[in-house]
């Protein structure tokens, strides 16, 4: 049954992402994806997909949402639910996953992977398990605390 | 005399540009920069820039208000408004000048580059000015109606 | 007639962008392009472009090149060659402009920008004129002693 | 003991790799790295990072490194060889994984990732250990033929 595996918070953030997916500029690939991040102060950020003609301009989904939630002064992040029009659930590409392990720095907790495919079906994961160890701001000593949760 | 130049509307630009500069995540270089877009249906979108430790990776705040209005189902822009911490007015990189110029050809018009300095000094160009015939999904005769003003 | 405008260095630059261009990774947009930087040692170093799947990896043939002379300990360049199938001479991006006017900020001179048709035809410019005042490496005060020409 | 792990066409990617990181342009971040790909037809090709001042500009060592051989008209990797000035081996980040990924699609092979410490330690892995079921060009039935290996 579709969606059964999400809870009511998950639902919201699945319905947020497919308005990002149904917004994407997705000119070149005409694959819309559709990402919204749950910060840890329980607010949630939408984005889709933005591609461009130039090789290393763009950004998908994800990266989008954390902009998005930056852009309004929150850095941790408990999950980040992603969708898009294929039946099976699509994971962060590499790149994705890299951007949302530095800002695990910044939460210093893991973040929550949810997959969600264009039928309901749903795969969890985490930065952690996707992506462990990930290279970040720790490694410079980077000082986060102007962005560490209050 | 500071912001002299400015109408009320690009006051509201001015001072969620301000908003997106303070939420900036900017650990790598202390240069926090804000950006708000006015989209052609005359609502704002902003945002920080996102600084991350990977090369390649990352969004100045120009590109991360671009795809704040992506995420909202804007993509037709009449200005985009840039602010810092430096006294002189900051231009767009090449890269965002390259991002915005290829909005333009959704938008089938010239978009307004407006430059704050930290006192309020004022600087106007516009993307045909500084990059011009920019690259973009009209060279690939990207169907693009989608996205165009309805 | 074809090339006619070019110099004896600069066909050699041509014929390395055209060995760029026949390599590159251009799987998705089906548009080659090739590039060839000139150093001020007169060392060549050529790409083509590297397209993926993801919004924000890859790289324009014109950064490849780039990448390639820093791998061989260059940074100052005189001037970069670009061509591609299109018989009118195709610009960098301004993505492209960027990375070349933080190079010039290095070798603290103009970067000549020389663009062939598929045909010969040749246009002519520089990153000064192209994207004048570019954002660098001087605008944080960086020690580029060590990359400097000696 | 340092380097005992390595065979003797390792050692040459080592020294290539450092190479790279010699002439690496790190003036931001003053973390200069270096990588090597070995290509199934047994060449090398190397590059060292090249930092920018603009978030979602620049190259990981690993990328240029890829780019370079891309260059030469190759496209089919066996590995992939890393080293820094970190005593530990330090591994690729996420953005760099999906590069290599893609490229194992190309190469219809796992591409191993080999790590190299400043003193000499040795920590292998893999792209299909590292980034499982990497997205890739596969993923829109790319045609690939092209690149594969003859």
């Amino acid at each position: 049954m579709a969606n059964e595996k999400l809870t009511k918070k998950e639902l919201e953030l699945l319905e947020k992402a497919k308005e990002g997916m149904n917004n994407a500029f997705a000119f070149m690939t005409k694959f819309p994806t559709g990402s919204t991040v749950l910060t840890d102060r329980r607010n949630i950020y939408h984005a889709g997909n933005v591609e461009t003609t130039i090789s290393g301009m763009g950004s998908c989904s994800e990266r989008a949402a954390i902009y998005h939630a930056v852009a309004h002064g929150e850095y941790c992040f408990k999950a980040i639910l992603i969708t898009t029009q294929n039946e099976e659930p699509v994971k962060p590409c590499g790149m994705c996953l890299q951007q949302i392990g530095e800002f695990a720095q910044v939460a210093n907790h893991d973040i929550e992977i949810i997959m969600v495919g264009s039928k309901g079906k749903v795969s969890r994961s985490s930065v952690y398990k996707m992506l462990p160890d990930a290279w970040g701001p720790r490694a410079f000593g980077a000082d986060l605390s102007k962005y560490e949760k209050k």
